[in-house]
C-alpha cells in the first residue's frame, strides 16, 4: 500500500476555535482534522495547512495536506473525515497529488473577504462573523485608499510585530471595498500575507472611511515601514479566508 | 417617578443558551435581560416573555414586557440595555405602554420560521441557524400537506406531552413551504402555539417531504389528536421567532 499525498480544501465556522495551528491544550482546526483522520485511517497523521487562521477567523476555502497510508478510495475519503469532524468544520474537496506538491510555497493567490456591519442595532445572528462598527463609513474614500494598496509593495507597516520574516514584500493582485446597504465588504487578494496584514489593512482603511485619514495617507503608511504608522487591528470575527489557488 | 410598563422587542441568537426562560444554574435570554435592565436601573426586574423558546431556539422579533421605576427616557432604554448585553442579544425597540398590556394573552399572530440545508455538504457558517438534512425532499409533497394545517384545529398529536395545556386548539393563518436552492423554509403563522408544535409540525413535514408518507396523511394525524401518530420534532437550531403581531 502506498503512501498518498492528499490535497484538502476546508471550510469552518472559526468562532469557537483557538485558530488553525495546533496548541497544547487547545481546541484548533488543525487537531480536529488531525483526529478525525487519524481515527478514519487508524494512524496517527499531521494536516498542514496553506494558511495559519488566527482564533476567531473562518475559511470556506482553506487547503492543506496530508499524507495517508490507507486503502480508502479517494471519492470516499471527503465523507469518510466529515463524519468524523464536529459540525462546524467540513472537508468539501479531497484529492490525490503528487509526492512533491507543497500546498504552503506553491500557492499563487488566496482571497480574503472581510465583514463590516455599519448598521446601529448588531446582526445578532451575524454577530460571529462580521465587525459591528455602528456608525457610517465613507466608502469610495476607502475603495480609494484600498487601490492605492496593489502592486508588489513592502506591507512592513502592516504586519504585526509577531511576525519574524524577513522579507515583507508582498504582491496584493486586488484589493476591493464593496457595499450591500448596512454590510461593508473588503476583498484583498494576494499572493501572500504577513501575519495580522489583513486585518490591518482593514484597521487602517477604516480609519480612513471614518475620515481621520485621506486616503493618500496609505502612501504614507507604506513608506514608514512601520506598524505604529497604520491603523489598529480590526477584529477577527470579521474575516474570512475564501479560497487558495495554485 | 411613575412605574412605566415597557414593551420590548428583541433578537437573539439562541445557539448557546438554554432557551428563553430563566433555569437555576443556566445561561438563558430572560435572564440575560433580567441582568441586563436590573443593572441599568438599580432595582432586581423580571422581564415576561411573550413566547418561551427552547434551548437552541433563535428570534427575531421575540417581545416581552417589564416594569421599570427609572428616569431614563423611553427613547434611550434600547441602547443602554444593548449597552449591557451580551453580543448574541439585541433589543430593537422599547416603548412605553399602558399598564394592563398583557404581552402574553394579547398576541393575535406569531409567525416562526423553520430552515433546513438539504445539501450534501454542510453550511459550516449556518449550522447553528439550521437543520442539516442531507437528501432531496418533495417541496410540492411538503407545501400541499402544510395547507392541510391552515384553520382553527385540535394540534393535539403536535404537543410534546410535557404541555399540560387542556385546550390544544389553536389556530393556523398560514403554513408555506418554500425553497431556494439547496434551502428549504417552513412558515407557520398561527395565534398560538403548543409546545414543540412548530418542531413537531417540521418533523412531520420532512416525512412526507421524503416520501414516507403522502400529504394526505396529515388529516389521519390531526384526528388521532396522539403525539405518536405525528413524525419526529425537528432540531432546534433551525427554528426561529420572527414576529409577534399585536
Amino acid at each position: 500500500m502506498a503512501v498518498r499525498n492528499i490535497k484538502l480544501t476546508i471550510s469552518y465556522d472559526g468562532s469557537t476555535y483557538h485558530g488553525w495551528q495546533t496548541q497544547r491544550g487547545k481546541r484548533t482546526i488543525q487537531e480536529e482534522l488531525n483526529k478525525a483522520i487519524g481515527s478514519l485511517i487508524g494512524w496517527k497523521v499531521t494536516v498542514h495547512g496553506a494558511s495559519r487562521t488566527d482564533a476567531g477567523v473562518s475559511a470556506l476555502g482553506q487547503v492543506a495536506i496530508v499524507q495517508i497510508d490507507s486503502p480508502i478510495p479517494t471519492q470516499n475519503l471527503a465523507k469518510a473525515i466529515n463524519d468524523r469532524l464536529p459540525a462546524e468544520i467540513a472537508v468539501t474537496e479531497a484529492v490525490e497529488v503528487p509526492n512533491n506538491s507543497d500546498v504552503i510555497a506553491a500557492a499563487k493567490s488566496k482571497l480574503y473577504r472581510y465583514t463590516i456591519f455599519t448598521g446601529r442595532l448588531r446582526p445578532v445572528l451575524k454577530m460571529k462573523h462580521c465587525w459591528h462598527r455602528p456608525a457610517k463609513l465613507d466608502i469610495s474614500a476607502m475603495a480609494k485608499a484600498a487601490a492605492m494598496l496593489v502592486g508588489k509593495k513592502d506591507f512592513k507597516s502592516f504586519a504585526t510585530a509577531a511576525d519574524k520574516r524577513q522579507d515583507s514584500v508582498r504582491t496584493i493582485f486586488r484589493c476591493e471595498v464593496t457595499q450591500d446597504g448596512n454590510w461593508v465588504y473588503v476583498d484583498v487578494e494576494g499572493d501572500g500575507f504577513l501575519y495580522n496584514m489583513v486585518r490591518n489593512l482593514v484597521g487602517t482603511l477604516v480609519e480612513v472611511g471614518r475620515g481621520r485619514w485621506k486616503p493618500e495617507k496609505m502612501q504614507e503608511i507604506l513608506e514608514a515601514r512601520d506598524r505604529t504608522a497604520a491603523g489598529p487591528i480590526a477584529p477577527p470575527a470579521g474575516l474570512c479566508l475564501m479560497w487558495i489557488k495554485y
